[in-house]
């Protein structure tokens, strides 16, 4: 039995590690498509949500079919809990892709990004698809390591989206407040976006080492 | 055992009832220190967040010994891990409450909300505290049909949310880019707190019929 659950379990591993893939290419489509406003990338995105929330609730079930026919405890419990709890924030960021892609398909043919603020949404799209990737490499390597250099990404998105708040608010903004309003949402999704990825990872550092580092959201705006 | 475990179960459903007033409790003084620019109450309720963060921490705890302890399964097992789901939308509520806290508490001694706005924060800030209050009488009370009267007020929440697009965005919003953000963030704080709210009693009618009511998230701008 205990064997049939290691299987399982590594199973159950593979389908999340597939989850941030499949995560990390709906964001890294969804910032295309709202770069270049790129109409039939955002429907690209918004089509495969259905599936990223199917991979969730597969996920699910195989963790309480796991929980139900193994009855696993201590630290084997708190795996498959951390598991389900990582498949709820991936689907999470796959919602956050699809909010992007929706704001990318309301403006077209317009651009929803005023130039002054494209670099910053490049250079947040990237390192939030290097996240979603990095949370792929852990759940697969259970590298303590390489989880806690996550959080090294994430302060690089906070100090963009903090940089981001200062051009909108700047005298010289010359867009106006639709075009804010846009642009504040935005890189709300960015930044939760990431934090989720930091979250799935605490969860692997956890499974791994069996201590969960902080607890809570950092979630700041 | 069986009987330990209800007895262990309907405990568990007392703390998360208490959960919900709490952060009821949250978002209400949030609002009213948004609303009057109330430097005191917003400290306290970022003061009290960390308590939200324990009796979630605490949940989850006796939700693991629970599985641990007792071995739940079929609607016994997924009982327990609605609760675990439950758990963790209500923590990210007072996060949310807490956000409008800080949001008070930056602008202070200004109040972060233009006139205009005012009576749609005030209507937001009851319609989305009632909500957390059904939740309470749903985990109290088990009533399905309770629940779903949810969607109504969310309804009228969705509605509101969209209404203040419309009036930071018309021509005439004389308040400039920096108001337009945080009226921007903070309805958006209160439209994710009713999102969970809803979650939270969509568990619920799960835990009692066996059935998800609507799969993945609503949340959209």
């Amino acid at each position: 039995m205990r064997e049939a659950y290691h299987v399982e379990l590594e199973q159950l591993a593979d389908n999340l590690a597939d989850m941030s893939v499949q995560v990390a290419n709906a964001m890294e489509l969804a910032t295309k498509a709202l770069l270049n406003a790129d109409l039939s990338l955002a429907e690209q995105v918004i089509g495969a949500d259905a599936k990223i929330d199917d991979a969730r609730a597969e996920c699910e079930e195989q963790a309480y079919a796991l929980l139900a026919l193994q009855a696993p405890v201590a630290t084997d419990l708190r795996t498959v809990l951390a598991v389900i709890h990582a498949a709820e924030s991936l689907e999470r960021m796959g919602d956050l892709a699809l909010h992007v892609a929706k704001a990318a398909r309301r403006r077209h043919p317009d651009s929803a990004l005023p130039d002054p603020v494209r670099p910053l949404f490049s250079e947040m799209g990237e390192a939030v698809v290097r996240l979603a990737l990095r949370v792929q490499e852990v759940i697969k390597s259970r590298d303590v390591e390489a989880a806690r250099s996550l959080e090294a990404d994430d302060d690089r998105i906070d100090e963009i989206h903090r940089h981001l708040f200062s051009v909108i608010m700047a005298k010289d903004w010359e867009f106006g407040v639709p075009a804010a309003v846009d642009v504040t949402l935005l890189g709300r999704f960015y930044e939760r976006y990431a934090d989720h990825a930091v979250s799935v990872a605490k969860r692997m550092v956890f499974v791994v080492t069996g201590r969960m580092p902080g607890y809570g959201s950092d979630d700041d705006i």
